[in-house]
């Protein structure tokens, strides 16, 4: 069980290289010298150098350890910066200031990038106060409606993440409005498919019980007292799976603008750990976020 | 504006008298005894009348002032339950103990209940920390998939609600998990539209923007950090307007067992406001339901 975005980033091994695209942006330097500093990551900067030093010496931050590409277009520094990640010269990828269309197609790059052949997805780790375990969210960002099939692979990707933090065998709740399966309703529907897949054995190394509402699976009180003690998972979910993007996105919002929750994201269905951070995002978020790729970077490969 | 539960039960005037189902359980007593001595209500308790004053006494609760109607067969109950409402004696009607089913079934009754011919929707009010006013959700728990029609209905019915508790003219965000108009995404089709009847007059009272994300309707700095200015909502939404059941409920189930946030339900679309609490409420929630009721009895007939 790994409690904390602190326990998390102990994990993460001798620090990994990140490779940025296109890095001449004030917050992505601020959060590449942090994860330097702290020993996650060593990154390397592909972008206009010029433009990054211009940038690094307005925000007054020391860069003069950190190795720069000198890239002036945007697109070949990014075809350059995921190469360097394809070749294995850099263990993880970073987006800069470039648009996330452009970014995601050096991703999906065909001879340089980093697809696996299967969709990608997204993974939003969370540490809610008065919640004792990191919660993994999926898929709150990327893929509108999940097919059945596409969250099977939701999980598989998360769980893996989830293993990669330490959690050894991950319980994933399939959510919904209502706890029990309801024909008119096709999300519990695939909630208790899911289920069945994971008691055949088709979805591996995690404990898969759905439909849940969000009280049984995050609040072991509400579980007690609802008495769901026949359950595989009483309040206590690792990974929390969305019936869509909307539910998803709505209550990562919630948790970020409500609580004092700590988060980091990474995609997932790549061949590396991808960070795909938001202009939106904290400093701290952007930190958890190369922290948690470095983690999956370090420990993914001993799991599979 | 309005604050806090505080300031809306400052807001129910008059004490109001509220018909229960099936009275004899110890939560439903609990609350209806604190809703009395608070001015809120002046409860009528419909139910086996031994059963109820042996509860009363298990839990020390003293029920010497309050009517009792003695009926033991728990569907003549609330068959004369909400018959006492109908009839006018009553201002709002309470579920005790019996099943949810039937108790919808009285309300739905065609010649005692309190249908309005309208479809029935739900709207939960919270008082969130960290918000400096009271947030209406809907629907979080009754219509599964409304449609553009169903939403139109319950963005009425909420303004209503809210315009009773004292909000002039509700600011309405039909939410999504983006900000723009994305044909793929039939939830951001249905919000615009939405936009644009309240442009259009057909929806009054209020003010609709959407699609909307979640910070972009509560949080007014991410607002402004997204540059959201030239929209008419930027993160003082009153009425959250979720996409279906599953965004709506796993949202509001966040928020009850995340953060230290109080909130009241009632049902819309009826003759009078209508409490449906179920047994995982805490009191506090079922006597600012109750609360809830009590304003929107006391000022919805003024605001038609």
């Amino acid at each position: 069980m790994t409690k904390s975005f602190d326990e998390l980033i102990a994990k993460t091994g001798a620090p990994k290289k990140l490779s940025i695209a296109v890095a001449q942006d004030s917050a992505v330097i601020e959060a590449a010298v942090e994860a330097k500093k702290r020993n996650i990551a060593i990154p390397v900067l592909f972008g206009d150098a010029d433009k990054i030093n211009a940038v690094a010496k307005e925000i007054n931050a020391d860069i003069s350890d950190l190795e720069i590409v000198d890239i002036k277009d945007d697109l070949e520094a990014a075809h350059e910066a995921v190469k360097y990640v394809h070749e294995g010269h850099a263990e993880m990828y970073m987006k800069g200031i470039i648009d996330t269309k452009n970014f995601l197609k050096s991703v999906l790059d065909k001879e340089v990038g980093l697809r696996t052949g299967k969709a990608l997805s997204h993974v939003a780790v969370f540490q809610v106060p008065g919640i004792d375990h990191l919660l993994f969210l999926t898929d709150v960002a990327f893929i509108p409606y999940p097919t059945l099939e596409d969250k099977k692979a939701m999980i598989e990707y998360t769980v893996n993440v989830a293993r990669a933090c330490g959690v050894e065998m991950p319980k994933v709740a399939p959510l919904a409005a209502v706890e029990v399966v309801n024909p008119k309703m096709s999300v519990t529907v695939e909630a208790a498919e899911l289920t069945k897949l994971n008691e055949e054995g088709e979805i591996k190394n995690c404990i898969v019980d759905g439909p849940l509402s969000m009280d049984l699976a995050i609040d072991p009180e509400a579980a007690k007292h609802k008495n769901a003690g026949g359950r595989k998972i009483v309040g206590d979910a690792d990974v929390l799976v969305f019936p869509d993007i909307h539910a998803g996105n709505l209550v990562y919002k919630t948790l970020v603008h409500t609580t004092n929750s700590e988060n980091g994201c990474i995609l997932t269905g790549t061949k590396a750990p991808v960070i795909l951070t938001s202009r939106s995002d904290t400093f701290e978020t952007k930190v958890n976020s190369i922290a948690l790729a470095a983690v999956v970077a370090e420990n993914l490969k001993k799991l599979q």
